[in-house]
Order: structure tokens, then sequence, then C-alpha cells
């Protein structure tokens, strides 16, 4: 059953509970994270709860709730939704108060959550891998903080899944920073690529793991600023996110990468494995 | 009284009416206006309209009302609420769906709107002017449209307010944009400069209708890219919006500037005349 929660309590997921004046409703001011849970168990929970404690701390947000605390409503929701396989979407805004640019003083900031059935990439699609489209990256600078802010990523979402892609690859002054929704890797001649993490892109949980699992596995890797060109004519290309985990590239744009795909396909496969061994971490 | 309108009815301003999954609350993903009533008429009340369609058809958003159905809400609200100097804050978000980057199908957006008695600038601020502060434009590419998400301008206005100023200024490649929620103006040599209105500022409705007085007060104006420097400069410089109307400042950082400021104070004059007599053409 899909369960929320907000401010202080559960809720049914429909439930009204924001007013007008809520800070995340006016401003986007407010930052999330995006945790899957495999087999009952949250996976990379602490690195995700650091990651919103470091987005909030660079908004200058107190957030409600210490770490364990958020952990206990986690846990309570997961009881009460009864899945063992389910997404958790927890969002922490700057409150209610009368509409100011200036924070409010003496508001509490709004702790949100929803868990819904773990959402799952269809195999034939894991498979074959998707379709990406380069668009220009538009955002702000500090793409490193999770924030609420995200139109111009469903901008470039949505236009690329007009196109028929499955995935936005955008790209600042002629250099790939990441996806609408995930961060990007390629291989060329047996070495494992991905952006620096820099302010210009998310620190992606998935990715960290990925290169862990490179590490694991002895493939060579680098941070490297891939240009547009380097990407479409990579050996393997995929895309990593909490949400899609390790996914394959099959087109970029209209030039059709090679079938073969021994390095995503090794990663992909190590990287199910942390999360299928998830309880033991736990 | 303070009254508010969500979806299709009147409400308590405090009322809880929005989900979790409203995509204004998630994504930041919707536009708004904010309208000032003067004499209970809102003040080029068409012109802030023209400008949310505008802004609603670049995030490729349909406004689920037409401009009369808007304006006929107003009405209603402002009759309800009995003030006759008020400020009228509306904003459009793409509705409520389950949570996901794209486009929900099918699902109209919703309509808030929070009208509240009118703020004014104290006199005394008003004759003094206000100290600024320049900062970094960290914001995206498409400033013109006058979206939800504004993290970079609270980030920056609360920044300045910390520092003991009232605005700050952005500068973007070294070149000033506008203020945190304002457009900037100077004053060189008789002459009135303010920044180009391209994709990386607000079109601010008040900016252009003080381009109008200047123009009917001949007063020599042009579109320019200020440098930083220039505005340290500068004769005269003043700030704009629908909430500040026009508010000179008196401090660039550390620097003072002169005292007399003949420009501004008949723009200020103007552009108050302009909406005294805004009843007579409503």
């Amino acid at each position: 059953m899909e369960i929320a929660f907000y401010g202080d309590s559960f809720i049914d997921i429909n439930d009204k509970v924001v007013p007008i004046d809520e800070r995340g409703h006016q401003f986007g001011d407010g930052v999330y994270e995006y945790v899957k849970v495999y087999n009952g168990t949250p996976f990379l929970l602490d690195e995700h709860l650091e990651r919103l404690e470091k987005s909030a701390l660079n908004i200058l947000l107190q957030l409600p709730y210490s770490r364990q605390e958020i952990k206990d409503f986690i846990q309570e929701g997961l009881r009460r939704s009864g899945l063992q396989n389910s997404d958790i979407y927890i969002q922490v805004t700057r409150g209610i108060s009368p509409r100011n640019h200036l924070f409010p003083t003496n508001v509490p900031a709004q702790f949100a959550m929803t868990i819904r059935s773990g959402k799952v990439v269809p195999n034939e699609q894991r498979k074959q891998g998707i379709s990406v489209m380069i668009l220009e990256d538009e955002r702000w600078a500090n793409c490193f903080i999770k924030s609420l802010n995200l139109l111009p990523n469903l901008l470039a979402k949505q236009k690329a899944f007009e196109h028929g892609h499955g995935e936005a690859i955008l790209s600042r002054d002629g250099y790939i920073t990441e996806g609408s929704s995930s961060n990007v890797f390629a291989v060329k001649d047996g070495v494992l690529y991905t952006t620096p993490a820099t302010n210009r892109i998310l620190h992606g949980i998935t990715r960290a793991a990925v290169i862990e699992c490179a590490s694991k596995l002895n493939i060579p890797f680098k941070e490297y600023d891939m240009s547009e060109d380097f990407l479409r004519h990579a050996d393997e290309v995929f895309i990593t996110s909490t949400s899609v985990e390790v996914l394959p590239v099959s087109k970029v744009e209209s030039i059709t990468l090679p079938d073969e795909r021994p390095i995503t396909t090794a990663l992909a496969q190590a990287y199910s494995e942390l999360y299928a061994t998830n309880e033991a971490h736990a």
C-alpha cells in the first residue's frame, strides 16, 4: 500500500496537507532524496541521508529531524506500507510562512515523504538500452545540490521524450554534464569515463557505487570532461541513477552504439549483486 | 481580510489544499505573477496576465483558465477581501500527479491565488534609498520566464540581507543582469541605462512602465550591458519591481552614491502618477 508522511504524521498519499504559502510550493525552496528499497531494506540509506544533510547545509536549511529520526520514520513507513520493494521519496522545505524571498524566522522546516511500489525498468528495455538526445544544459550553477528547482530538468526530459528518446543528456559549453535525472558514463578502449563531480553535476549515489564496482573489477576509470563527440564515438555508454540503476544507452541521437557492452554488463551485474546482498549490510 | 483561491474555490489563506504530489511542491513546475492593487484596481493587470501566458507557453504549460476567467476570479477575490490596496499573488502549476519528471497527461493545471494587504515601502527608506550587494548570478539560462524555480534568487537576497543590504544585484560574466527580485537602472551623465531584455532577465512590467515614463519626460535612455564598475560609478542607481515600484539605491556595497537623484525622483513621481490615475485606465 502507498503511504505518505507530512510534517509529523503518516497520511494518505492523496491527502491535502500543504497550504499555498509553503515555500516548496511557491519557490521550490527545499531539497530531496529518492531511495530504493530492495527486499525490505532501503539501499545505501546513510549515503542518501548524508547527501540530504549536505544539500540542506548548502541552502542554509535546518533539517527538522535527526538522521536517526528520519530512519525511524522510514522504518515505520515501510512497516505500514507492507511493501518489500519500494521507492521512498523524501523532501524538506523551508516551511510555511507568508510569501517573502527572505527566509522566515522561527519557522520549522517541513518534512514530506511518500512510499510507493518500486518502479522497475522493463527487462527488455534494460537489455536493449535506451536512446538519448543531447540538449543544452540550461540549469543553474549549483547542480550538486539536490534541490526542488527541477524545471530545466523536466523540460529537457520532456523534450527528449517527445523526440522518442529515453533520456536527455545535458551539455554545457560543449561538454557533457549529466542526464536530466541520471549520471552518464562512457567506455572507450577499455577505460571507463564519467564527468568529474564538480558543482555542475549531482554527485550520484549510484554513480559512486558504480565507480566502486569498477575498482573491484579492475576496470580502468577516469573522471573526464567528455565532449559531445566523445560520447557519440564511445564503445559503450550508460546512465546511472537510484531509479534506473545501470542502464545501457544504445543510441546517441542518430548514432547507434556497438551491440556488445562487456563493461556495462559487468557493472550492471556487480551493482545488482550489491543490492541483492543489501540486507546483509543493513 | 486576506483571502485565497485554489483549484476552483475561494478558501482561507491558511487552508491545507495542496497534496504532496503537486508539481509546484515537488519540482517548482509552474509560473507566477504578482500584481499590485491601488484604490481597488489591479495595476497593469493585462500586462501581468499577458506575461503569465508567455511564461506558461515557454514551459509548455496550458493555463486552466482564460484571461477573462482569471480577471473574474480576481474581481471576486477583491470584493471578498474588501481591500482597497492589496497584493495579488497568482501561481499556476502543472497539476497533481504521482511524481515523474515527464509531464502528466490529462491532468489539469492548478491555479492558486492569494490576496493580502498591500505591502508599502516605508517613506523613510524610499527617501534614503537602499544599499545593495553585487553577487554572482547563478541562475539558469531562461530568467525571462517567471517560474517557481526561485531558490538562487532566495539565496542571493538572503545573503545580501545578512550583510546588511536591501537587495542583491546579480552579475553574470562581469555584467549586471538584475536584482534578486527587481530590475536595475543606472543614470550616468544624464542618460538612463538598464540591462537589455534578453533571456537572462525578467522583462519587468514596472521596468517597461518606467522606460515609458522616461520617454514621456524626454530622458535619454539606452539598454546597455552595465559592468559592475559602471554601477559603482553611476550618478544614480535605482531598482524597480511591482512591489517596490521605483526605489533609489544609496550605496553599492561600500561605495556611497551622490545624494542628489533628479532623474530617479522624476521617474518615481511619474510612476506614482501612473498608478494614482489607475482607476481611469481600468
